[in-house]
């Protein structure tokens, strides 16, 4: 966990001007001056401006800028670059160079880097690590993506129940610069079952001779080592804790989860959701920035759902051709279809947001599905009667298409509208109970599923008020 | 900021459990058992517990069950709760209940109660305030909504450059009630200026007779007091501080801002941001969840955009009247309508969706606009090439259609993912250049748009390919 550290106050103009100065220098060819410029910022900013030197001179340039900088700070820095700056540095340093840094890194970043690193140049450094470190990293690295275990770090503070409190500051002196934070602190039983937890604050506001035993809370939340990143993080915002333990099937302590890996956790899950409304499915496995990512892998992101869809849009073109002949009729119909299907479309995926946020958000449950359809068609019937009116002017009067094609349009708004409410909350809900991601289900979906029923709709009220 | 709290492994069956017992236990009137059963759980855990009691059993229950917990509990409870429960307690609880409440409150949760609170229970409350305190309250409350000002708190510890750590050390355990945190402390310089950081992680690992002025770091990342709040956010996210420094313009220290209010900004703002891409304003200055939102305001939040497109859908259906003549010599020519303008306000959505969400993670900014182009302009070609061959198959094989309607099909389609793609990426962007937010450029609107563009670009290959 980083501590206090060093910036200052309008960071993104410093951060410009500190970029232009390193590039001149770099132009120039003067890199200590430029790496004395980078030096100016802390360990993520510095990470940053690499990314960017990158981007603006080439992977060569940082990678000098990189085995330039102090030994401590480049083993920070390197925590923070993205995976493909990462393996591009590690390709061209030396392995002496590679052992450092991956020797000094905090257990969690350790094990972040080495997931992401090419495989013989894991086996490479794994040789030269210490047997029981060895292993432990094995076992980290064996836990299934996207669980607890992956982000827990074994580096945690564990105290003596028996010790008094000047025991334990001695012992938290002593362990303070492995340990991933020192804020809370653990106590476990002899068969490493977690027993206890205290924090450093309760710690330093009790007298000397306090036995750690009873200023402990026995009772604490905690997270199974398999469980889900996304319901780690819901837990974090629920109780706003610091850190959370991890414990196995038997309730032993195996390591803890601090709350800035959190933050990056939240970020990450919040685009997956994001993305996949959008239709997108992200089968990249480098976490890939929206620029880093290739062409190709945009490509492939991107196409299944819109595969998908075109297997759908056959139906909607049938539909269509079965009405072909009333049409030519009356050829005029088919200008209100684009109003009729996109507004199915967009009051559909409304509804559909708000579901699949809160059911992100742990505010709305399967279980109120009578409820939500409740909710969701009075909403549909109230937007309904309102577009409705809306549209009986417009066909009358700007359009000046009779009352019996109004009357057409406007009754299928009305249904159009509740179907689509009610197609665009429920479906998210039955993914869920499914047990599937409903973000899956992504906007586009809902759209053309709500396209073909929008069509039937309209050309059913045709039938009845225009007698075709 | 919580300290570790009390709870369990398995909290949601736990929860479940204890809510059955409560609802049956009030249903016989055994409010004290009922009580007790409640008081197994932690604050937040408590607060969510009555939640479901009100809308299981009612308010008054709810009111029943809070003024029986402990004072020490209830006020923290009652920070927990939302908005709607807390001021219908207001209401019925006596005012020396109320008063004891708000005063006991951290103060950045007594700044979050009294915005809500209405306004005639507020000037009540601050009656009985003192007026140094009743100053600093109206102060706070008179910072605009969603800056830094209103998330801060002015409870820190506050040390002297000339302190020792023994005398530091003391000086926290005096202070660690009333503060917010503990774990970073702040040193200023006779004008109240911020001059320094240091945490109480360095301060316990130096040693005793060691002075502050020797291990606190001079310069830090702060924020300005009308700093908007997601961008506070967004630096909790990059640096994964504690806590941040909040100053004014003239760099004196008025509050500090923790991470766990930050994670309720991010669930917030990230909402907020998946409700506007999805077409939804939240015009609720209530912060309601889904199903506490009456129908009356979920219609009034939807209604907007469906309005404004019901507009733009006027002129998709002048484009279509004005081609009606030709439509109904080829009257297939109908049925491709749908899979084209859907697809490319899906494959628009795609694009807005990414943009969008890279411009709020701060990875992408308008400046790369030619860069983006670039990217979508070959990620559309490469998408239109497949989905044409695809179409060409479908249109020739599965609809008999012809070679130059499917000609026609192709082509359209080709241009039309081209030129979604490019709308998609470039409209987030401008908008967020005239510094409004790009998530507020709904995808239904993308959507729209496409559809217009759509129609025009597949008449106009008709006319080339069937001379219509």
């Amino acid at each position: 966990m980083p501590d206090v550290n060093i910036a200052n106050i309008d960071r993104d103009a410093l951060m410009d001007e500190g970029l232009e100065k390193i590039l001149e220098l770099l132009e120039d060819k003067k890199y200590f001056a430029a790496r004395d410029e980078l030096l100016k910022f802390n360990s993520v900013d510095i990470a940053e401006l690499l990314e960017e030197v990158t981007e603006d001179k080439g992977i060569q340039n940082t990678v000098i800028m990189f085995r330039m900088l102090p030994k401590d700070v480049s083993v920070e820095v390197f925590a923070e670059l993205p995976t493909e700056d990462r393996n591009k540095i590690v390709e061209i340093i030396n392995d002496k160079e590679i052992e450092y840094i991956i020797h000094e890194l905090d257990f969690d970043d350790k094990i972040d880097v080495l997931e992401e690193l090419p495989a013989n140049v894991v086996s490479k450094i794994l040789e030269k690590t210490p047997k029981s470190e060895r292993k432990l990293i094995n076992t980290f690295l064996n836990y299934p993506e996207n669980c607890a275990g992956t982000l827990m770090t074994p580096d945690y503070i564990s105290l003596e129940k028996d010790w008094t409190v000047r025991e334990a500051l001695d012992h938290i002196k002593k362990e303070s610069i492995d340990a991933e934070t020192i804020y809370t602190c653990y106590v476990k039983d002899m068969g490493r079952k977690l027993i206890g937890i205290v924090s450093l604050s309760t710690i330093v506001t009790s007298d000397d001779d306090t036995r750690i035993n009873d200023i402990m809370r026995t009772e604490f939340v905690s997270e199974n080592v398999y469980a889900d990143q996304e319901d780690v993080a819901q837990d974090f915002t629920k109780y706003g804790f610091l850190a959370l333990p991890v414990v196995d099937n038997e309730s032993r302590l195996v390591g803890i989860i601090t709350f800035d890996d959190i933050l990056d956790i939240i970020e990450e899950e919040t685009t997956e959701d994001i993305e996949r409304m959008g239709g997108i499915i992200d089968f990249d496995d480098k976490d890939r920035e929206y620029l880093d990512t290739p062409v190709k892998q945009h490509v492939l992101n991107r196409l299944p759902w819109l595969v998908i869809l075109m297997v759908a849009y056959i139906f909607t073109g049938m539909i269509i051709s079965s009405f072909e002949g009333q049409l030519s009729q009356v050829i005029s119909l088919v200008s209100y279809m684009p109003m009729l299907m996109g507004t199915g479309g967009n009051t559909g995926s409304q509804a559909a947001t708000l579901i699949i946020r809160g059911i992100a958000t742990g505010e709305v449950e399967p279980e109120d599905f009578p409820r939500i359809l409740w909710k969701e068609v009075r909403v549909g019937a109230a937007i309904g009667v309102l577009l409705s009116v809306l549209n009986f002017a417009r066909v009358m009067l700007l359009d000046g298409d009779g009352a019996m094609i109004a009357l057409t349009v406007c009754s299928a708004m009305m249904a159009i509208v509740v179907f689509a409410k009610m197609l665009g909350s429920m479906i998210p809900l039955l993914v869920k109970k499914l047990g599937a991601d409903p973000a899956l289900i992504a906007n586009p979906a809902i759209s053309s599923i709500s396209d073909a029923v929008a069509l039937s709709i309209y050309f059913l009220m045709a039938k009845i008020f225009l007698g075709l």
